[in-house]
């Protein structure tokens, strides 16, 4: 399957990418899972189409709510195209509810509900551990413009106003989520990526079950049908 | 000595706080050193006043240069008094060398020089380990608005003008140090606390010698030695 599209520019965890003659990128999804910076792998048949589902269905809402992406189609079930950005090696955070590297951060429980969201920076660099960086970090040290972390946290809470709301009306918590931008080849700051449950913790509103990632970092259940939850909800369709 | 001022309303680490009956705050300095959250701990003869001295020239100099503070005067030579605040419990870190804390998360060397000053906020919470914090995570859990996280940055960059202006006069490098500001009866945020090596780390411009309490932590000579070397240079004294 990787192959129909030839000579692959990059491989990651999760994903493929490949240059078309066009000048635009298809991104293959892999049904892998890692966490804990790849120290935890597993297969799950059918991640990969579910992600693709939900990276279309989500760049095509935020379309429709005037935000622009990376995003032009999708090509199969495991593979979609968009532009092609030049990456900003950041990974963008938003929060609305208290978890993961925060509460351990914070040393406080998960699961308390913020008053106002919380942007947050990583700096993209896997032999650093991806750390926590701020505007003034990025700015001062890694050459990423003041006027950039502007736009991206501008950005990343806009998309948090849209993903959030189609959340809400399926009984869904969006607990956080990250982002990557790139710039186009007009120097635009795009949305690029993917939007899914591997890059959003979605738990259930009412009981605050974990419907994301998280079941395979934790083992808290078969990590396919949480996502497939998220994915009924979000069609309207009860489970 | 200690019991000059009657009861003390707090002791920490280096400082004993008393109240006085005019509503103002005597400072006492120990002549303890802690580090790594208390872990490691002794006692320098000399330090307490040493560190006194410091903070009184360095609270002069920044009152002769515009930049109010709690400083009200000298009491002895191990104490000096300042107006009663309500303390913003944030550690305002500013940074214009790469070290300690910053150099760990970034797996950088110490010693690269910033292209501009970083600053950043520590939550003061000893059982949480006093964690970073970014204005969004002070405004959405812990009710400090970025209003007050504006102002607190900066005051600490202009803070850090005056410092760093000193220090290379003296030949030192000021690499980085940390603030604490508070609120007076008006509700005007003002600079409290102390400014010494103890809160400042600095270098020797030429042999980037350690000058300050990095001497006890890492064990890397005289730690009254250091600081009266800042000292004698900053007075105009050749060492």
């Amino acid at each position: 399957m990787s192959g129909a599209w030839g000579t692959p520019f990059y491989e990651g965890k999760a994903k493929i990418l490949y240059r078309t003659d066009r000048d635009t990128v298809i991104h293959h999804f892999k049904d892998s899972a890692t966490a804990f910076n790849a120290q935890k792998k597993a297969e799950f048949a059918g991640k990969g189409a579910l992600n693709v589902a939900f990276s279309v269905y989500f760049f095509e809402q935020l379309k429709a709510a005037g935000i622009e992406t990376h995003f032009i189609q999708k090509c199969d079930e495991r593979a979609f195209e968009s532009l092609s950005l030049k990456m900003i090696p950041v990974e963008v955070v938003v929060r609305n509810i208290i978890a993961g590297s925060l509460a351990k951060r914070l040393q406080m429980e998960e699961g308390q509900i913020l008053k106002s969201p919380i942007v947050e920076f990583f700096y993209k660099d896997d032999a650093k551990g991806d750390p926590l960086v701020s505007e003034w970090i990025l700015s001062s040290i890694f050459n990423i413009s003041r006027e950039t972390c502007a736009i991206l946290a501008s950005s990343a809470l806009r998309v948090n106003q849209v993903i959030k709301g189609l959340a809400e009306k399926a009984n869904l918590d969006l607990v956080d989520f990250k982002l990557e931008f790139g710039r186009d080849s007009q120097d635009r700051i795009l949305l690029g990526d993917e939007i899914s449950p591997d890059t959003c913790r979605f738990w259930d509103k009412n009981t605050r079950e974990k419907l994301d990632k998280d079941r395979f970092r934790f083992d808290l259940g078969d990590l396919v049908e949480g996502y497939q939850k998220v994915w009924d909800r979000l069609q309207g369709v009860q489970s």
